[in-house]
């Protein structure tokens, strides 16, 4: 086996939490994810740690049943772009839907995003699940799962275009002989397809990381093909070793099937560490949070996932219910691992619920026991690096003074950035321009 | 007359310049647009001076003949977001298009923005003036002047109402009841009109100033009746003392027969300031700005605003052309006033295209000629405060430095922030929440 490249790790951000009820920990912010010296400090945490990058989650619905954090939120754009002003390295990345937006403002916000921080922009392109994302849009349905993707894939293809519209070489700026630009080296992109129709060329160059890195989350079918086909880099949900190994196998060999090399894609399992000086105290702490969640709100939370079904209508000690195709039109992965899990393990619909709401994951226990199975994964091939995901703030605090030092001392991870671009610390290419041939950059 | 509130200031920062060859000038750093130190000083010295705002232009249409600026710059979101960070009082406004963006989404961003500066978010409303804005966009034409002002309105009526989704005790947030809020307090828009539809709620709450201060920058009739309507803030183009108090009285007499009170909005004329220690310095100043344009420049800048029309083709020194009803969809304020002056004033189109590119304005002169006029102006109910737009850097720093102190010292400027709020520096009220009856807060 090569020599593995050192592990990647980024902090998602979250607010308040991206569980039910976790907003109710002594320790959390009540008001966390409008707050914005919440996510400056978090932030500037992460980059202590030396972490690629931050992570900024989105949705474009919500309802008086969502979790706490979606209700009231910062939209990614803004948040990462007042992030920039406050961190020098550290990347900045975020969701944005290629299902209810146009490509040319997002080519421009992320592009322009790119260029205030120096080259650490990461666009999250997500499909939006939520069937109620189309009636905050006037659109008349929510497209079906196959046809987002669709979308999405010609959607990247019009955003990268708009990116190349300016050869890294056109602005001259000469001012004896008042040439600012070069005209042959801007390009019309003159884009004419299914979905979209878009003229160019974009109103911002490229930055110095050339296009802002391409994440993709979804772990379904079409995912999968997306990301092999166009992402940098994959934010992904397993859970276990195996499965983590399998998904990283199958996603770098569609990569390579798709022309590309397996090193221009980065795997990212998200993780949510909780970090004790013994394992005993890291388990009391996991109890501390889950047992903050009521029955009633882990039925909520497990509705979300199934376009906002109401499982209060079934027994709660029987078998999980027969839901037929619910589910498959949203977070499709999502749901049919929980219908394959419930079945498998014959779980009933409270245990099914409490497990979603407040997974509890492998990674509890010392910063030795954790270090040791971040360790591993890579050095399996499960991850290139991971998410990482606390559920309350000391767990980045225990995870960057106590987890990374270890990591640092057996040369896993680094100790100063290599890059002051997202693509440079993560060992990305940047992208030629499509226009200039000659000059294929690495 | 009642005791005129003090003058307000805003600071346009505009990179390379607004205008089509300044950025030659030796004090234009060349990459301004996209150089995020630059904005970030020239915010900082807009602070340093108590400025309420800064602002920033925008456009969604470019090609090969669009002015230095507009090639490669920020796009509003983002830099006012990162502004933010880097700034404590001073208000952040920038242009939003409403023919060419969603409503949830651009809620969303300036409500988000808002949160994040702490109350000092902006947006100025604009309908688009280039023709070629729908050809980035997949719209098989660009609105009318007259629709493109409908749907503005429709667009601020649903942007209000999401802003308003939450009422400002909505979010109890009691950790002992796990109550996180109250369902009472969220309000779905479901909005149905001509042009949108929207259900909601919006996934951000309000800020402490309610909704970001909205701003409107056409001068046409179409502008005026929206910004009567329903602006706190217009940003005009007005070059003398007379027609300036024209256009303040009749913005002021409509607004009130809208039913709101005159102080409701602040106009705020855009004077692009040249200073010298004396008349001579400030003349030589302007000359040497003037001079850097070229005649084809001025032409080509000519042009944009007749939706890029190759005035090339006319001899230069007869009376500028017939051109009918050109322009009229675009900027048509003033593209009307354009030629009435010329024909007016019986200028050539050598004249009128090097008025166009490098106008003089008023505002040349002596710290104290500069204070005096802005003094006459206030006094005379021809604005309520000015944007500052100054063709290169130390135009802002000279005002900052040399006028400023002079209007503090009359009494006619603050010399600290009354408030962290754009509204509360502007003096405008909180709107109430649409769902709160029996809380009027001003």
């Amino acid at each position: 086996m090569a020599k593995r490249k050192q592990i990647k790790f980024g902090a998602l951000i979250h607010g308040v939490g991206g569980n039910v009820s976790v907003w109710r920990h002594p320790e959390v912010l009540p008001d966390a994810s409008v707050n914005f010296k919440f996510y400056t400090e978090q932030a500037q945490l992460a980059e202590k740690g030396k972490f690629d990058l931050v992570f900024i989650a989105d949705g474009l619905y919500i309802n008086e049943k969502s979790i706490p954090h979606f209700l009231n939120r910062f939209e990614p754009i803004t948040i990462l772009s007042a992030l920039a002003a406050v961190t020098s390295n550290i990347g900045l990345v975020g969701t944005l839907s290629s299902s209810y937006s146009e490509p040319f403002t997002v080519a421009r916000q992320f592009g322009s995003l790119d260029h205030i921080s120096g080259g650490r922009a990461g666009w999250n392109v997500v499909t939006s699940p939520l069937e109620g994302s189309a009636l905050n849009y006037g659109k008349p349905a929510h497209p079906t799962h196959d046809e987002r993707y669709k979308i999405a894939e010609e959607y990247l293809e019009v955003t990268r275009g708009l990116w190349d519209s300016w050869e890294d070489d056109a602005f001259v700026r000469n001012k004896e002989t008042g040439v600012f630009f070069d005209p042959e080296k801007l390009h019309r992109l003159d884009h004419k397809g299914t979905y979209f129709s878009v003229q160019g060329p974009l109103n911002i160059s490229r930055s110095k990381q050339g296009h802002p890195v391409i994440f993709q989350a979804g772990s379904s079918e079409s995912g999968k093909k997306l990301a092999a086909k166009g992402a940098d880099a994959v934010f992904t949900g397993q859970e276990n070793l195996e499965e983590a190994k399998q998904f990283y196998r199958e996603v770098k060999e569609r990569t390579v099937a798709e022309g590309r090399s397996a090193d221009d894609i980065v795997i990212l399992p998200g993780i949510g560490p909780i970090i004790g000086r013994t394992q005993e105290e890291a388990e009391r702490k996991y109890e501390e949070i889950a047992n903050l969640v009521t029955v009633d709100n882990a039925l909520n939370y497990l509705g979300r996932f199934f376009d906002h079904h109401d499982f209060t209508r079934y027994p709660l000690d029987e078998p999980f219910p027969e839901l037929g195709d619910l589910g498959s039109n949203s977070f499709r992965s999502g749901t049919d691992k929980i219908k394959a899990v419930a079945k498998e393990q014959n779980l009933t619909l409270r245990q099914v619920a409490l497990q979603a709401a407040t997974p509890r994951g492998q990674f509890v226990g010392t910063p030795e026991h954790i270090a040791n199975l971040i360790q591993r994964w890579h050095e399996e091939e499960a991850a290139d690096g991971f998410i990482i995901h606390s559920a309350i703030p000391s767990g980045l605090t225990d995870f960057v003074d106590l987890v990374v030092p270890i990591l640092q001392e057996r040369g896993l991870y680094r100790t100063e950035y290599e890059s002051d671009t997202l693509r440079g610390n993560l060992g990305l290419p940047v992208p030629a321009n499509r226009y200039t041939d000659s000059k294929v950059k690495v």
